[in-house]
């Protein structure tokens, strides 16, 4: 096979009169917006897992795809298939970045030592890859959920030689994201949880999971690995919980473990959605606590309780995602991958750009209408005029630990009078929201 | 008005083979159990605000319980027949505790200081009537949401002359908690939260939180007011989002204020359903993070997705919410207070009666069950065998810090084998858990 | 009081580029839509519960809105200025069509006979507003949920006098629509339901509810009431089970009691996904049962469990929704009912503006892109091609019954080769609908 | 291999004080409840494919399990091996049935002729070992599911040579199911129904299954099978809509195409949870319209939103179940199959019997304490009691059609009294219920 994706030239920008389903409508790299290209705000990156290793099967089915590298005798060889797909793919993309776990991009090997060889057989031909495209790694990761050594948790295991497996993996994958120029590297912990509390010392595992996080917080140093570890929360699935539920609970986890101005967020829609909140929730409580680092772009359905993992098509939804982020500075270190897949049902490989490209449309009319809301201001002025009492010198008073208590109780008892409630607006806002798309 | 339970005498343990509604069948209060009569190790209390201030309204219908002091021209007289009909309650009832807001006791006035002069006059007769029953209130707490001045947030309010107002109630509820021999003061923050983001300053509203439990705080040392504050987690209900979604969200917010040595946590198995967490979860986790403190025990419905507050009727749920309590050491100055009510059809005084009787029941029966569980030894034994692996010397030297992630890792390049994962036997253990009911 | 929305003017059209919040942007009544006046596809309605019955409170808090008629001693002359109130409101805002329950307009009397008569003296004064105005009925029903006879459901109550007490309502509610000209009769069944199966002798309840929707049948007919009646499916809430759940099960129970071609859907967007439905596959699924006939337009929240019934605000949610419509041939005496409320916080007169003009902004601009996508076809095509296979020879033979089991495995049989199949392109065709918007 | 449950004995009935693990504590097959032999009221049954096609999988990770047969080269030997191993399992476990698909028997072949071949050849093999052990088969059904020309739907494909190769392996079957005597013949539709409404003609989709439908009733008649066709609705999973989303559902669909006396429901308790129901009201729900049939018994995870298909646990879930079963005459061609699956950290063979003994005591304990309930009848007399008013004069009237809505309106006028309602006990009832367990 001399192209996977044949007949597919480079994507190109067409505007949005555009007709043609293979040209971006709204993502135009090189325009400026807000005082960066296109591009350098957004930080789009493409995704190994679900876009060459995923085979279209679902719990009650299986492959669909019918990948040619899912059905080749030798593992590495079809390691290498896989990334000359992949680098087809990204290139004719144009997303500057891309991501990957180890085990995406070469295979397990029948012992430790085969596998940190097979890894570091593949890491030098992406190397190369990337050289040749101009692609850059946004972030590396391991994966250490799929193997069924892992079928009880990583650094949670109850065998502390799993752990160890584990902490393997991480350190050659953060070898690999410093070789390939990463510029962060990132934890999922899928089994990083209990799938019944009646087996799970919960305190034990938690200060493994702390110990360990530690531990790949000293080696980043050691090595030199510039960028931040980001985790990445979700509250379960695979497990029925999963320790990093959200970004409130890793704040607290960090702060247990004296982390917090080590390691930032990476946040997933689907994932944010599936722990009971917003996905702009999740953005701006990153923001508040001072962790937020990257995200996973992507959708969920809101009638279905698991990770559908879809791409990103609402335009209100992502406008509000993009709004907070650029509230919270946007991305320095981080950017908008695509954790997303084409349905089991999109079988043909010109779906994966269908995907991706409406995708990034989506992103990039979102930015766009960002920018709208920012340069005008209004939106911010609502929530500004909303707290103005507290800029006061009794707001100050007390913010300012100058008041206690029973002083501000007094305060209240010497005025005597009831205070009236102010109109919230909502309505108004959301119209407003509105008048910008 | 005599008695508004009137034929209903104290409620008597008469064992497991009566069938008289009106009887225990189960809470024996002398019987010991783990050295402790079982009075003492449940604490049980019931509550002032389902009880006597719910009328039986729901959002689309209202008043079915028809209580007299509803519909009294004086609010001070309804507050003091309600006081004699809910003291008339717990004495029959026998439950030791109860617990109630501010707002619950006494009526707000037309100014702040005619509403501290109602609640401190209740108070008093309060006192008097805890005298003359032996009744003792487990916490006290403020309602800092039912009023429209609240519909924004009491602390996390835009306006700072409501957090004052906040503070007043505050202060006057722990002024009368110390008062009565309070053991807790309570907070929820039910509109401690949003309704919208996108009128909200997030990080603003954090910091006004965190200093307003810091005033508390203080001023809880200050009166020598002895119980900790104990918070109560929410995830939504009233608001869209509330900051205290659940426990690990709460620890996170104690440790950025450095309050996690003073706050502890009060558990409501709603709350902690609604968070999508298991009530066993929430407790485990408390006891992990070192802050358990007090549980609100009712149930919801699996199938409704907000608080429907039933009293607790699953026998296997309650053993595991029991065993667990008994696994972090039992209650010390917390207890189980029953937030529960009975359903909007259940008009009847006596409804009153068979809800708690159920509830007391079925949590005795658990701690009778959590007692031959933690006797026998088997089932925390599940556990400890699971993780022995921990204790050897390798476990040990990560655990310790005198291993480093290279150093880990170069351990299982050394050995050079794959680990075998070991049977979590969940069935297993599922079964003997149901060997003890 | 002269007038309660003193100072605001008529709405009127502005245009797109207006940022003027008191004007429309896109509802433009006489702009010619797919053939008809914009006004007369969407038959936008207001209703009076949320807007004129409702006082801001929610489970946790009372009323914040303070409106004048809920402070009043005398109920009638309550009623009186609440009528004034909302047709003052109903000119101004611009929808043609108004809906309301009997408990809506007029008091509960101490007796049946009394209740009978507060309504009817209300209905004459409505039928004047209705001449004055220009505004005409879409839709009226009767309250039995809200009344504490009704706790344990109306037509499914234990209590035939119950039953019969629902039966006088529906009665008097249908004589009302009569008279004021409404073009839909409507009932939601918000108890006809259990809260706990225990107690609930479901088969007997279902024949109640069975008799009295056929009487009611049977009375419209009687009385020459001409629109349809409409069922209003929900799941829960207030009842944690509603027999009316969704529009299938609707439809299961219309066949069993052979009412099928007599009644037909009223689909409210937040009923539909409490019961785990998108807005429009309710829409579609009564268009393939043939049982379509009218809208309760609102938005649920995502997060919360519960009717939130805020304004509509998605654009692609709200032009998925009006699609289906118009493919299902649009409203005949159907329209669009906003059974949305403005949140507690929003406690100004004016904001009731804001959140129908936004409302029905976002419906007119959903209109105006279901406009484009029916004129150029690309959409439906889509799904025409997918299924053009079965109007071949052999797709009609088995529809049409010629082929029986056996014999169309047999032509697998005989054809003996497997079936490629092809891709859905769901990632293509949501790239499609995002063109329009 | 000889065996592969080497060391483990035909499981036996010890008695509730037994603690050994691979031993019945309450199920006793023999013993006579309410007239009958508990296996005959039970009729339980294992499955073929959790047990024994699942390898451990789960969306984040591959086999757990490593069952030799599946890393066998030849499918069929695979097949064979699989058939000893469930035979010796079914066996030694003792519940009298099991149930299959067609394609956890036999692997797919290359054409068609060739599955069919493979079905009918390890159909004879099923044949001896049923003969050998004594076993009988439940039901059976087909998998239209996995292979990937599935993934559009089976009998709602878009393409009608997919509905055809399905018509084929129904055939096939239900060809099987009478030569093994099953006693029920089973449908789940897990793809018939849409994953995006957007590229979906729903209402053809209807007809095609409606068709399909009526084809298999057709050919049940034509080759004498006796048993009934069983219906398992599923709300969503794989598909984000099934058309069989609950048994309300199933019954519309039913009564469109005139199935309803043909077609009986198998309810899964996991899949009624998933659709917003408790597990028994789907059993009264069957019960109310005459279609209950048979039982999956498993249980979900009020916290995951997917189809967990555990292993039951609850007595007292599992004793509601049974109460309404044995309410709806219990058991005649249905029984109890076990829909649900180990963990897949519970990778050792003996972990199987775990699972199902456990199972099946908790179901055998469920079914005495429903023996006790309806042998004292104070339970089913509470509803009685309540609806009592119904049996009058004037309830008779109603439901026997003799009062029109306007003739019952006119008795409450010429009444003039307002009804009381009465309390529904629920706490009441709910105390009775706990104490039967």
């Amino acid at each position: 096979m001399k192209s996977y994706f044949d007949g597919i030239e480079k994507i190109r920008y067409e505007g949005p009169e555009s007709s043609n389903p293979l040209a971006f409508k709204y993502y135009d790299a090189d325009r400026v917006v807000l005082g960066k290209r296109m591009e350098d705000q957004l930080r789009f990156a493409a995704c190994y897992w679900h876009n060459f290793c995923w085979n279209g099967g679902d719990p009650f089915g299986g492959d669909t795809f019918m990948r040619p590298w899912h059905h080749m005798a030798s593992e590495m060889d079809a390691a290498l298939l896989k990334a000359d797909v992949a680098f087809e793919f990204f290139s004719k993309l144009g997303a500057p970045f891309y991501c990957f776990h180890d085990r995406d991009v070469a295979p397990e090997g029948a012992t430790p030592r085969e596998s940190v060889d097979n890894l570091r057989r593949i890491v030098d031909v992406l190397a190369k890859k990337q050289e040749e495209t101009g692609m850059k790694l946004l972030w590396g990761t391991a994966n250490m959920f799929s193997h069924r050594r892992f079928m009880s948790g990583a650094s949670t295991n109850p065998d502390p030689e799993i752990f160890a497996m584990a902490a393997l993996q991480v350190k050659e994958a953060m070898d690999a994201t410093l070789k390939l120029g990463g510029a962060n590297y990132v934890m999922w912990g899928g089994r990083e949880g209990y799938e019944t509390l009646i087996n799970t010392d919960m305190k034990a595992e938690l200060e493994q999971l702390g110990r360990f996080l530690t531990m790949a917080v000293d080696y980043k140093h050691k090595i030199g690995l510039k960028g931040p570890i980001l985790i990445e929360p979700k509250p379960r699935e695979p497990s029925k919980h999963q320790y990093d539920f959200d970004t409130a609970t890793v704040y607290g986890f960090l702060k247990k473990y004296g982390l917090e101005n080590e390691v930032k967020m990476n946040i997933e829609a689907n994932h944010a959605t599936l722990a009971g909140h917003s996905f702009e929730h999740e953005i701006a409580t990153a923001n508040a606590l001072g962790i937020f680092g990257s995200i996973d772009m992507n959708r969920g359905d809101a009638q279905c309780g698991w990770d559908t993992d879809q791409f990103p098509n609402s335009i209100p939804d992502t406008t509000l995602a993009m709004y907070y982020i650029l509230q919270g500075g946007g991305f320095t270190t981080g950017g908008v991958n695509f954790d997303a897949k084409v349905r089991r049902q999109s079988i043909d490989p010109v779906d994966l750009f269908y995907g991706h490209i409406g995708a990034m449309d989506v992103t990039a009319r979102a930015l766009l209408i960002a920018e709208k809301m920012i340069n005008d201001g209004k939106f911010a002025q609502v929530t500004k005029d909303r707290y103005a009492g507290w800029q006061g010198e009794f707001g100050q008073k007390i913010m300012t630990g100058k008041l206690g208590l029973d002083a501000v109780a007094q305060h209240v008892i010497d005025r005597n009078v009831d205070v009236l409630p102010r109109s919230g607006r909502q309505e108004l806002t959301e119209n407003l929201l509105n008048s910008y798309i």
